[in-house]
């Protein structure tokens, strides 16, 4: 941390301000410039709140030097981390692609979508049966029943289950169901559900907060790792921007920058970054080129009648086809989209 | 909703999408223009996903032609909802003037900072027991422990008392301590949360999420107010925006427009808004001059030594020199700084 | 300026940084953490571009520790900054209100308007004779006709002329015209017609880009105060963010940044800011309170027949009704709306 | 375009709102619902301007159903338009790689850094004589005489120039030199100027504002396109948003949506739209991936003492390895990367 002293700062701002540094454990090196003071922050003291420097008579910035999470970040470790996932092997050269219906609507849809898209190449199945949705009116998905229908659906295909929890409480019962739990965008600084989550040690996929800097999305995934659970993947699903012509704006320089701040996987979600069914095969080739570690992807048999989200839903077709390119894509960037196997 | 055809949309296209609104229950009104046809969705049928409609073949744009909460439109309940709390009436004349630290520190701190806070004119306090932190390395609060001694601070100095809930399942227990329960900006979309407090029958203070916008802050009151609960307190606390210099940016226009599009009262908190004391008066008084229904404020006795937030708290001092200009300006736009009772 | 070293960096990389900034005239003070090293720049030296030193092998960050803008910043020019403009102190006591039309529509409107403006309380007229429209095919103004129109209308009513001008070739002839050239907040980084506005030694109102941040409003301000041109005005018009609502977000908070980091004055424009004439008089007020140097507002006899900016514009008799209560307001903050002489 | 009524609009409302429309020239359609009417707007009549309508008593909104922009638009113009630039034709298979400096540095800097980036795959060569920076005392660029080097780099290598031309009277100067001229960002709304760039016919290339919409950016595409000259090509180059890791945020979503709105070619600046030279390679792959016609890349001999963007530039040998990544990648997409030809 740099305390940045103001032009007309006093002897006694500046020996104040040492004092402090000093009394919460730390040594500072001080840099004397003809117009200001910067006094350097050095060590290992207790932890110290910026507003704290930010305060007092004569300073006029505190800076920090540091990013402000440990787990996540690639200086701690270095090396990528991997999440196995029923064979394939997560932030290595396979891409994960997951695909499924925005919510699970019934059981004979859920199995038909998975044959469908695992037929298409999907190595995991993708259904919501606990939907966080803007209006208390809308179809808030089919709980319980929802996940049993999901599970069928892993027993029909052998797709491991992708699923969204919003309720810290429904943790231990999404656990029995889910082979990765979905924190969604709103829920991502939900500290209460983070702490369970990590708590739980199942596989974790944290989506971006529709705000959130990417620096705040690690700080989040910091919450679950502290608990020791390190299968954490990260996901770029677009943010909010003053463009409204596209659902959110896929941001693709998260992918690089993730990669080079985080050993953590990061998967893309087009089909929020952008919203709308025609734009989200250039997306997602977009995103591969850049990096990320797959795909997730909502595929629909008939999304003119699908119950939520219908606008951006790839039909098992087009996804096909996606994942035709893909696999070509692929090896540009030393990656490979695996073969399905027979079933 | 109207449906926009494309200019090439079929007299095919155009009959399916009018077979398709009437089979939902609903009527439809045809304009046909020299370069496109316009539907029309009249009445009442099953809730339409605007989705399932723009996927249709020769559809360009599907409009919603209405709000989409109900319970918190001003069309439905024209009247101003008035929110009594210990004698103030919030969304009447009255001002409702919430102070008191970030964190609750301590016994002795926030019973002291309630006398200062109420000398000053303050009749509400506010202080964190359960704190929402981004990083899982920071002061997470005192949890119970400084609910009860918020409960004494009431007790001491007749201050009504407002506090955060993070967890859903905790919201049986902060009812116990609290007069007001506050939902986090970053909780605003926990929905799981939303219909506990709705649940709870308690009064209810929900602040806007930071990139949310008027209309999802009064959706998320919908989920409250389709529980029963009509004591919700809506509360602007600045938005994110590309400036950097501020914490976040103020949104003065979203008092006016919230006071017409609802009848629900807006509490305005300068703090948070622009995250630097030394700013805090002045968009206090904007707000006020806005028309804002009350004000939160982060005041505490020594804020370079704050556990949180001390770089946007004001001292008592500057606190009671604020809210003496307030009490000035407040008759301009036909309000009131109630009179501090002697202790 | 503060070079942050990486954690890895080596001895080599830190000498090499060291000898590149004494090469360009500074001297150097060292932090040696135990984690990092970090690098003070002292002194006067030759410019330096961030970018040079970050690229150097193993340099983390640079970061700056000055405002980018000299004399636009009140540590230059500690005093406010008062530019008289027919009697108005401009960033005194004084309340500066500019009020007119859009656009100028005609002899007979303008001259109007003007005598209805003034009579409700105005101390300038405000009028586009040229109009920067996002379509070409929009009205595009009246150009030099206008300008007559312009100066017929401050003969006929006293009130000085603020008129936007956009094409650098043009600035000799609306200073002909004009008392103070607006300069509209698309062209706030169009560096050649801020050259030329400096030059003409003019008075200036510089409306703050619709997404540029407070320091590159003051980084123009700078092209103009370069020429010796200190009779600048800064207009805060609202930024674009996610709200669609409103057609900008009015950034109350700038206000008082601006007054604290600058001697310049700062008019509000509450009419582009909120972008609904129902919402400007709430806004209008709350600009004053936060210490607004004046306003400007769209003001229109008939504003559904307006050629532009309809939907913002207030009639005269809702403008004297602001401007009353703005006359109430200015003393809370130390203010005086000027009294209308007797024509 | 359409109006629609508030629920309690009175009849005459309703017949004075139809009387008006009528007058302008055009047909109303009726639809009476049971909550309220609506009325669409018909035929050709004179320019509308929405809030002539919107301020009428009892109207609640008044929704444009059409794009503001015509030439520029896909409907207009249906096959994709092809800039042919020194061989290549830009909009057809060909991808174009324009690359360079920042700024022209001096004669040896300019045909050197040409000589390598010809040798390494451009097919045309960018570099700015005239700078337009935030700061007024940074380096301005070097005018006429950079002009002249360039030319000069271009007998030299064959490549075509491309260089951004920001004042109006200069445009037929910068026409002598240059075979495309580029609007930047900061003047993508410098009306001037488009109408400038129009009459000249010279081949454009257009850089999307950092905070303008895709309708914004084909409006002023419709500026140049109505003088006639069809030789536009748009440029995404990143947006301003709240994340501030990455300099911009480089909108990919932007690609797939103007290539199907426009027939007009989209080149990426992933340069400027990351603003670090180590994500640049993974945005330009993802660039391509997405639909872009070409890339415009910032290269420089030794970008740690280049006069400006430094940070962002690539040195030749990384931006060779991009090009032989990028000729892999194009046939997926059914694009080409022109072979150089031998010198």
């Amino acid at each position: 941390m740099i305390v940045v002293m103001s032009v007309n700062a006093s002897a006694r701002d500046i020996s104040e301000v040492i004092a402090r540094i000093r009394s919460m454990g730390y040594d500072v090196h001080l840099s004397e410039g003809k117009e200001r003071t910067i006094i350097g922050v050095i060590g290992r003291g207790r932890p110290i709140d910026r507003d704290q420097l930010a305060l007092m008579p004569g300073v006029n910035n505190v800076m920090p030097v540091s990013h402000p999470f440990k787990i996540a970040s690639r200086e701690y470790h270095p090396d990528d981390t991997v999440v196995p996932l029923n064979g394939i092997k997560v932030g290595a050269a396979d891409l994960l692609i997951v695909a499924g219906p925005c919510s699970v609507e019934g059981r004979e849809q859920i199995i038909e979508i998975a044959h469908a898209v695992r037929e298409a190449g999907a190595t995991a199945l993708r259904g919501g049966a606990f939907k966080p949705r803007s209006s208390p009116y809308a179809f808030q998905g089919m709980g319980e029943e929802g996940l049993k229908y999901l599970a069928e659906a892993r027993e029909a295909t052998g797709l491991p289950i992708v699923t969204e929890v919003m309720d810290p409480q429904l943790v231990p019962l999404v656990c029995q169901y889910a082979d990765v739990l979905q924190i969604g965008a709103r829920n991502m600084q939900n500290y209460t559900l983070l702490h369970a989550v990590g708590e739980s040690q199942h596989p974790v996929l944290l989506k971006r907060g529709m705000s959130s800097t990417i620096e705040e999305l690690l700080m989040s995934a910091e919450y679950i790792l502290s608990h020791g659970n390190m299968r954490v993947m990260l996901c770029e699903r677009g943010i909010r921007t003053f463009e409204t012509y596209t659902r959110n704006t896929f941001d693709i320089n998260a992918i690089p920058v993730i990669k080079q701040m985080s050993h953590l996987p990061v998967i893309a979600d087009p089909s929020h970054g952008v919203g709308k069914w025609e734009y989200v095969e250039s997306v997602s080739l977009a995103a591969i080129a850049a990096g990320a570690d797959g795909l997730i992807l909502e595929v629909h048999q008939d999304p003119e009648n699908a119950a939520s989200d219908g606008r951006q839903s790839l039909k098992p077709e087009r996804f096909a086809a996606l994942v035709e390119k893909a696999r070509k894509l692929a090896p540009i960037v030393n990656r490979t989209v695996p073969e399905r196997e027979s079933v």
